[in-house]
């Protein structure tokens, strides 16, 4: 019987791997595999990773991840799934653990960054002042989620600020772009008209946190539905009611207008 | 003109650093130091840290952290700050970067695993389905603080898991127990009377979550507040609605009675 290791990649490339993780992908697997549906982290290259852990990698699709192949695997040897950012954070692989506590096989889990909590942090916005976080999926034959929009309107109805995940664009190997959503978040407004997106809210576009392509640039939903973020994974925050010193992270370390700091 | 990194430690060890730590710590810096007072893994011991990078690492109080003392040394020479979790995740290392951008100084983070994910993951939980987190201090002078309650509630309302951090007991070098925070909620519980906390609410107690000391028990407050968790860093989760696959992960993962199973 052998043990599935669950590694947290971290946010951009091999080199966020642990120490610990590196121990075990280099001395206690003889099979590596990653999963690249989940997030797919810009600086991410898969050869230089087989390079850095001496092994080959072996990229598994959903479909497979999602069946007992890992398992079965892990059934007479030691393997590994390694995953982007936090490897529990995607709610699919706590199924995995689920399941190998069921088929009595042993798990480790060797935990890493998360765009959920280095994002607050890089925009310099206070951690416990984030409500619950939401995922934007791309229109689905003409139809949009709307789901999103009431996450967002029940944090600010708290003060509270919102992650907003977007999806990840399965053929380009990036997230939606942050102009995408912003753009999606206003067609919900224009349906809904219940003032959540408005012209006067603060939002931050994130693209590639952690990483040296990191961009934070925080502004009105016009100054950033046109700004150019790059390539590479993307996120939003729609910002709640501002601590002062909150509004002038944002100011010194996003360029948000300098008249939020009036108001904070 | 030097370079500050804030370099985030990780969960439990030296281990947890990344590989790109490693190597700024070893080739980049010239002085590093840690502040261990905003929370203090149990697996760390300063000398195999020391050992790991082959630099002397100096503990810095929170005094000195808050001062100008560290940026003042990077105006001449590249310095490193460890700093457990991520970086950022304590607002007041925010205050740091935000003064190093006002003085010129460049500055650098290095994300890491934090609590804040790691456990919703570690429980089985969703994390999506978490409200705004909250930090249970000691009483001050036989005053009890009630704010973590209200938001243990707001979150409830919504259906929503509260992360509950625990305070840091500077003496000790851990944090308060599971067992004592149980027992300010309820103390907070038996003066509102709100129904927060009740004989069926279902709480997780997590310790030193990612480490091999990592103990996670879900239950009733009474079978939680005599349980043993060990030394270390405590914290606990007030689980609101539960998908059912959230009941199962707690059952298998987290021993909880099993019949949450029927209300999920």
């Amino acid at each position: 019987m052998g043990t599935l290791y669950l590694i947290g990649l971290g946010l951009c490339d091999e080199r966020d791997l642990t120490i610990r993780a590196l121990e075990v992908l280099r001395e206690e697997v003889s099979e590596v595999y990653i999963e690249l549906y989940t997030a797919r982290p810009k600086g991410l290259n898969v050869q230089n990773l087989e390079r850095l852990i001496e092994k080959k990698v072996n990229v598994l699709s959903r479909e497979l991840v999602e069946s007992n192949y890992l398992l079965n695997r892990a059934k007479e040897k030691n393997i590994a799934l390694i995953v982007p950012g936090d490897p529990l954070v995607a709610t699919t692989h706590i199924s995995l653990i689920l399941d190998a506590k069921r088929m009595g096989i042993k798990y480790r889990i060797i935990h890493n960054a998360s765009v959920l909590t280095a994002i607050p942090g890089a925009c310099g916005l206070h951690a416990y002042k984030f409500g619950r976080t939401t995922t934007l999926p791309y229109p689905y034959k003409g139809y949009i989620f709307e789901s999103p929009y009431d996450v967002i309107k029940e944090n600010l109805r708290r003060g509270l600020h919102t992650l907003v995940l977007l999806d990840l664009n399965p053929e380009k190997g990036s997230s939606m772009t942050i102009n995408e959503g912003i753009e999606i978040l206003l067609k919900i407004e224009e349906r809904r008209r219940e003032g959540v997106i408005r012209n006067d809210s603060i939002l931050v576009g994130i693209a590639n946190v952690g990483s040296e392509d990191e961009i934070i640039k925080a502004g009105y939903p016009r100054d950033l539905i046109e700004y150019d973020f790059g390539e590479g994974m993307h996120s939003i925050v729609v910002v709640g009611n501002l601590h002062f010193t909150e509004a002038e992270a944002l100011v010194y370390l996003a360029d948000a207008p300098r008249e939020i700091l009036e108001d904070a």
